[in-house]
């Protein structure tokens, strides 16, 4: 089994998309993350969910979480509207990071361990430069246990 | 909205539970990761998908894992299989990590800061030192794209 195998097709996002719609798309599609491409679908970076969430978490509360108690719950329950016009691209972290990212002749145990690494549970399948698509924790983990 | 409302039942293992049932009750209820508990119901692990799979993954690969390539196919395909009789006990990272765990009154932006700092898409929710549920990214994410 090859990550060609593995691989089904995932909706993209591109810098431009509103962070509230990315949101949006991850809780209405229930996927584990995000693939942000370019103008040539060509993934730019891969966003885990939590790392979209964190899109849309004040920088304060990301360093002590417990800070996030000061605003109300009314407040609270409306961060994502908060970051209404804000685009992925004014969203993402500066620091680079390892992407989760193969060619389609990975083996079950390379998908592994590059999802355990990067802490993804979506790696992205490329060839010669294009996505073509991707392998979920959960179609890994399927595959592995009947196999 | 608080912990104690977006909070479900949520299945939970021990430290002697074998890795492949772990990675098995995962694949088959679909779940975004585990919670790992002792004889009381008290949370002692919270792990994400991704690092059960670390459980599974042989060290050299997570360090690099082009090396898993070495790997041929048919062993790939069965890397859960060689863990049998591991417990989670004897597969957990030696290294203290913060935990996703919070008390019932906390909030959903509360929430979501611990789901993106700790990149876990599950948190536990304890009251009094007792598990009462978890909340998981998919549960907060379509209550806060609908507020």
């Amino acid at each position: 089994m090859r990550a060609r195998d593995l691989a089904t097709q995932f909706p993209t996002v591109t810098m431009d998309t509103p962070v509230y719609n990315a949101a949006r798309l991850l809780a209405e599609q229930d996927l584990p993350g995000l693939i942000v491409v370019d103008g040539r679908e060509s993934p730019l970076t891969i966003l885990p969910g939590t790392q979209v969430l964190r899109l849309a978490v004040p920088g304060y509360c990301q360093d002590d979480p417990a800070l996030a108690r000061v605003v109300d719950e009314e407040h609270a329950d409306r961060f994502l509207r908060s970051l209404a016009g804000k685009t992925v691209r004014e969203a993402l972290p500066r620091e680079p990071r390892e992407l989760p990212v193969t060619d389609p002749d990975a083996t079950v145990l390379q998908l592994a361990a590059l999802m355990a690494r990067t802490r993804s549970p979506l790696v992205a399948v490329v060839d010669d430069g294009r996505l073509v698509g991707a392998v979920t924790l959960q179609a890994l983990l399927d595959w592995a246990v009947s196999a």
